[in-house]
């Protein structure tokens, strides 16, 4: 389907543009997650920079819907939108966060199935860049929520392999704690990513 | 109170109806966890049988909101509830599933607090059927509310001893931690039972 | 803001105001957690009854608001801000009753994070309470969100700080288990706290 009340307020759909375009780019600042070649404190700093910068754009969209008497949605929805944005951004934060505060790769290289689970939500970035690309140009979403469940489904499926890992006696339960308190931390954000599709699923829905 | 809009879209019901069935029938199949009987892949995969097709139901419904412009409800609602009735689903083939992937049952019995879970989960299956013919009937659904609080409470309380029973120094760490992830998601299973009868309370309460 | 439409139902105000005491009541009371004085169990007792008695006044204000044909608010709404400040004790109690059912300070004093986490609580607590009285007196609330917000993000780095003690060798793995569950209330309270903050600008911006 086509969302075809587009034209009315094209400055609210740039905040969410901006607000994917972060996501996008935490996801995949992500890419170095326990790599030998940047230090898991600059890591976490980049993270949290970009968290700081989604936060001012998420009140500034709040401070826009509270001033904008049209907006092209159902307030509540953009609301939603921009929330569900910004808790992605907070997963990965907390994720390079966590690295850095426990130091599980002073001990263990990352486990394959935590490294995949990051290019995941690297797609999952892209994908929903391209996605509200497509929403202000009125084109067709429902490749959108396709992929993106599918997406999620995958990271899905590499947490419960991890834990397999994880639980299988490879690694001293304290790495093991560590590890998983990071890999909950990536696969929340997957979970957050599919959110934001829900929400312009239903958003789109409503419209049509 | 009764919902008396009723008799505006009975096929709308019905896909409650069938969503209500398919958790019931999960939490039916659970009752095999950790029994000798049934093998744990055989368990899950009928679990993810039964998950896939509520899937595709959920979707259908959200395809059916999406074409049909007078609802016996509150869209938005008719949304909630059947992405609620969906995590039932999810939550409890994900109990099935972590059990065949980490296998604590090849090393311990299972514990008698999560058989009783899965007990409690049986109830709350049953209940939720009932509750949905009951709306569909339009007839009064008080008893499934309190009710449904009471069983849910009552899985409350079984996780928590569980977890005493896991803290206590039985068992291995590693199986801790395995059983601890089932456990969740039986407890996250009743959660997602109880907002279910919420937001059936909520859309009565609008309706009334 | 100023939220302007205030004298409509001046009883509905009152269910948030005693709900926003309920929540302070039981932060305070934690500032016993680990204390030798109070005993667990005792402790426990009172958060149950704080506990119960916001149920009771949770379940009246949905009747209310099944009843109640004109709110000064959006009905979801209000639903939701009950539902949440309910949340809040709902957590908290689990924080105290987790500590009696695990026992972990009969083996361990209480690290000073988790203090610190109770202290950071009794302050969200205080601020909600004084919150309530501005929304019903039409005072600007600016300074709530802001204020709440600041907290959580305290209350969350001290969380964190707290994994890393846990997760430093310090413990045993069963009290460090023992001791994240219930570091896990408290952060999950310090989030409701938060939820509130946000449902309370969520309906000022559309009041607005």
């Amino acid at each position: 389907m086509r969302l075809r009340l587009r034209p009315r307020e094209p400055e609210l759909y740039e905040f969410f543009t901006r607000a994917a375009r972060n996501a996008a780019e935490a996801a995949e600042a992500l890419a170095e997650l326990g790599s030998a070649d940047t230090g898991s404190e600059e890591l976490s700093n980049r993270l949290v920079e970009i968290e700081h910068r989604n936060d001012e754009l998420t009140h500034e969209l709040y401070n826009r819907l509270n001033a904008t008497f049209v907006t092209p949605f159902d307030r509540d929805d953009m609301y939603r939108l921009g929330s569900r944005l910004d808790d992605v951004v907070d997963h990965l934060e907390a994720a390079a966060t966590l690295t850095h505060l426990y130091q599980p790769f002073a001990d263990v290289t990352p486990p394959p199935e935590l490294l995949d689970q990051v290019s995941v939500l690297r797609k999952l970035g892209a994908l929903t860049v391209t996605a509200f690309d497509d929403l202000a140009a009125g084109r067709d979403l429902r490749h959108y929520w396709v992929e993106s469940n599918s997406l999620e489904n995958e990271a899905d499926k590499l947490y419960r392999m991890l834990l397999v890992r994880l639980f299988g006696g490879e690694y001293e339960t304290l790495t093991v704690l560590k590890l998983k308190e990071i890999a909950d931390e990536l696969e929340e954000a997957a979970d957050a990513f599919e959110l934001v599709a829900n929400t312009v699923e239903a958003i789109a829905v409503k419209e049509s």
